[in-house]
C-alpha cells in the first residue's frame, strides 16, 4: 500500500518532481557572453544556416515530450489534461531516473485529434521526440500516425507500443515455457482499444495468425456498427475463431490477453482452453481473473498488469530504454520490426524463464542497456 | 571577444545548456509506487476535484515557457524558430542561475498571431508562466495583449516589458542626476516596434507626457499609412513636438532614447538638444551614437545596450527576479503599476547614482532579490 501523504509531500517539496538544471556557471560578464548573448547570436546563424546545428547543440537534440490530453488516465478514465499532468510527469521522472533521457511534461487541451496534431507539430522544433500519453482511443491511432509521418523526429505512443512491446516480450518466454510455437498460438485479445490494437498489429508482424478480437460489443467484425475502421482493418488480418462472444470463442484458446476490465475470464473458461494456456490478465487495479484462480484451473502461466503478482507486464521496461537508444542512434520511426527487436532483447534478459519470470522486473539489471542496444542494432 | 569555438564545445558538451534533474530518486519498486502509479493516481484523482492541487504537487506550478517564434532574434531579424532556440534556451539558463526560476525553451512555428495564441493556449496547462521572447511588431502586441487576457498565469514579452523597465529605471537616475523631474522631461523615442511602443505605454503610465515617437517613416501620425494601431494609439496619448524628422524633432528634448539603428545620431544633434541631454543609444551591437561622441558633445549621461560602455541597459536585470516574485507571490498580471514598481526597485538598487552608474550590472548583489521583493511587495 502507498501512503497517500507521503505521495503529497514528496510532490509539494519541489512542486513537482523534476527540476531544471544548468548545465553551465554563470556567475561572471563572461560567462554571459558564452552562454548568452553574443554567443547565441552567433549560434542562431549557424542554425539558420545548417538545420542539422540545432540538434547539436541545443536542448531539442536531447528533450522528450512526454504528452497529454488526460483523456484515458490509467484505469481512470478522462481526467481532464490538467489531471494527466502527474502521469506524465511521473513519466518524464523515469525516463531521467532509469536512462538518464530528458523529458518535460506536457498537457494539451482536448481539442480533438486534429487539432492536437496540429499544435503538436507547432511546437515540435523545441523536441527530439514526443512520447503520447493517455489518450483516448481512436484519436490516439491517428495522432500516432499522422505525426509519425509527418515530423522528423520519433513519436511514440506508450499505451499502444509500449503495451505491446512488452507483451509480446512475456509471450515470446511463456510460448518457450509450454513448448508451444508462437507462430502458432491460437490467440483472444479481450479489449481491442489502444492497447489492444497496437498489440494485435505486432502479433500479425510477426506472423501469428489465429488472433480473435473481441471487445464490449463482443467480436470485432463490420457488422458491429460501433467498431472503428482501425478495430476493422486489424481484424481482417486474422483468421477470427467463430462465436461472439468471449465465453463462445474461448474454447481451445491457448492465449488469453486481458486488456479490458476486472474479474471478466472465470476459472470454467479457463479450463476450457487449450492445454497449459497462458492468462495475461492485464487491467488494472483489479486482473481480469486473479492469478490463483487461473493456476488453479489449469493455466501454465500467468501474468498482470499489477506488481503484486510475478510477471508485471509493465510499459516502464520498454520506454526509458528505447528513448535512450532512438536519440543516441538517431532513429526517427518506431517501426514494427523495431518492436519486434525490443521484445527480443526484454524477452532475453530473463536467461532462464520460469512460470513466475516470463518477463524482467523493472528494476533488474541491464533492462534498459539491452533494450537501448537493440534499438542501436537494429539501426545498423 | 566571445571565442566561438568555446561557445560551442560549451553548448555542445550536454547537447543545450539545460538539462532535466529527477527530484527524487526511483531505486527500487517503493519509489515508483510514490513517485509514479499508484501514487499519480490518486494525485490525477485529486486534481481533477480541485484544480489548485495542479500547481501545488506538479511541476507545471512553477515552471516557465519561454517561447519564441524566431521571428526578431536579437538584432539579426528573422532567423526561424530553430534559429531563435538558442536564445530562448539562454534566457531559461539565466533564469534558473540567476533567480533559481524552472524554465524551458519552446519554439513555435511562424503561423501568425492567432494560431500562436491557440497554440500556446493548447499547452498552457503545462506552464506557471510564459515568457515570450523575440516575436517581431506588431503581432506581438496582440499574442501578449490576448493570452495576458485569456489565461490565469502571468505572460510577459521581454522585448516589450523588460526593456520599458530596464528603461525607466534608468531613466529615474538620469533625471535625478541632472535635476529634472522625471514627469516634465521631453523625450524622443527613435524607435517605435515592440520595444518602443511598450516603453512609450510605460512613459504614459507614469505621467510623463511629452514624448515625440519617431519610426523610420517619420514621427509617429496618422497620415502615415504603414503606422499600426498600437503606435498610432500610443502616439494619440502624447504632446508631440512639431516636425516629421528626427532632425527636426530633436531641437530643445532632453532625452533621446533610440530602439532603432546604428548611428543615426549625431554629435550636432545632441548639441541641439536641452542642456544635459540624456541619451539612450540602445541599438546593437553597434549604438545610434558612440557614448564618447554624445558626451565630447555636451550629453550629461549616455547608456548603451552593450556591456562595452557604461550603463547597459538590459532585460536580464528584469526578467529573473520578477519572475521568481510573480511565481512565489501568485500574481496573474504584469500590470503598468507593477513595472513602474519594479523599475524603481532596480533604480533604487544604485545608492548613489553617477553618470556611469544609472543602472546596477546584471551581477550587482541584490539585483534579483530587489526586483522579486518589488513583485511580492507590489501584490499585497
Amino acid at each position: 500500500m502507498v501512503d497517500f501523504n507521503k505521495v503529497l509531500d514528496l510532490h509539494e517539496l519541489h512542486t513537482g518532481v523534476l527540476d531544471i538544471q544548468a548545465d553551465i556557471d554563470v556567475k561572471k560578464p563572461s560567462d554571459l557572453a558564452e552562454a548568452y548573448t553574443p554567443g547565441v547570436a552567433e549560434l542562431s546563424k549557424l542554425i539558420q544556416s545548417d538545420p542539422e546545428a540545432k540538434r547539436k547543440y541545443t536542448m531539442s537534440g536531447k528533450l522528450v515530450a512526454v504528452v497529454t490530453d488526460g483523456t484515458a488516465v490509467l484505469g481512470l478514465g478522462n481526467m481532464g489534461p490538467a489531471g494527466g499532468l502527474p502521469i506524465v510527469e511521473g513519466k518524464a521522472l523515469l525516463y531521467k531516473e532509469l536512462a538518464g533521457v530528458d523529458a518535460v511534461p506536457i498537457a494539451v487541451e482536448q481539442i480533438g485529434a486534429e487539432k492536437i496534431i496540429e499544435t503538436i507539430k507547432n511546437i515540435s522544433e523545441s523536441f527530439a521526440g514526443i512520447h503520447l500519453e493517455d489518450i483516448s482511443a481512436p484519436q490516439c491511432f491517428e495522432i500516432e500516425e499522422r505525426l509519425s509521418k509527418d515530423l522528423n523526429i520519433p513519436v511514440y505512443h506508450d499505451d499502444q507500443t509500449g503495451t505491446a512491446i512488452v507483451v509480446l516480450a512475456g509471450l515470446m518466454n511463456a510460448a518457450k515455457l509450454v513448448n508451444k510455437k508462437l507462430e502458432d498460438l491460437k490467440i483472444v485479445i479481450n479489449g481491442v482499444g489502444a492497447a489492444g490494437v497496437a498489440t494485435g498489429r505486432l502479433f500479425a508482424e510477426v506472423g501469428i495468425k489465429n488472433v480473435t478480437l473481441i471487445d464490449i460489443e463482443g467480436k470485432v467484425n463490420d457488422k458491429v456498427k460501433s467498431y472503428n475502421r482501425y478495430q476493422l482493418e486489424l481484424a481482417k488480418r486474422f483468421n477470427q475463431v467463430a462465436g461472439t462472444t468471449l465465453d463462445e470463442v474461448i474454447d481451445g484458446q491457448d492465449v488469453f490477453i486481458g486488456l479490458s476490465d476486472a474479474k471478466v475470464l472465470t476459472g470454467t473458461q479457463v479450463e476450457r482452453m487449450a492445454k497449459d494456456a497462458i492468462i495475461f490478465a492485464l487491467a488494472n487495479p483489479v486482473p481480469e481473473i486473479l492469478p490463483e484462480e487461473a493456476l488453479k484451473h489449469g493455466a501454465a502461466v500467468v501474468a498482470t498488469g499489477s506488481n503484486q503478482w510475478p510477471n508485471q507486464v509493465n510499459n516502464v521496461l520498454v520506454f526509458p530504454g528505447l528513448f535512450k537508444g532512438l536519440l543516441s542512434a538517431n532513429v526517427q520511426h518506431v517501426d514494427y520490426k523495431l518492436q519486434a527487436n525490443i521484445a527480443t532483447a526484454i524477452a532475453d534478459v530473463i536467461k532462464n524463464p520460469d512460470r513466475n519470470h516470463i518477463v524482467p522486473g523493472v528494476f533488474d539489471a541491464g533492462v534498459v542497456e539491452s533494450v537501448s542496444k537493440a534499438v542501436k542494432d537494429s539501426a545498423k
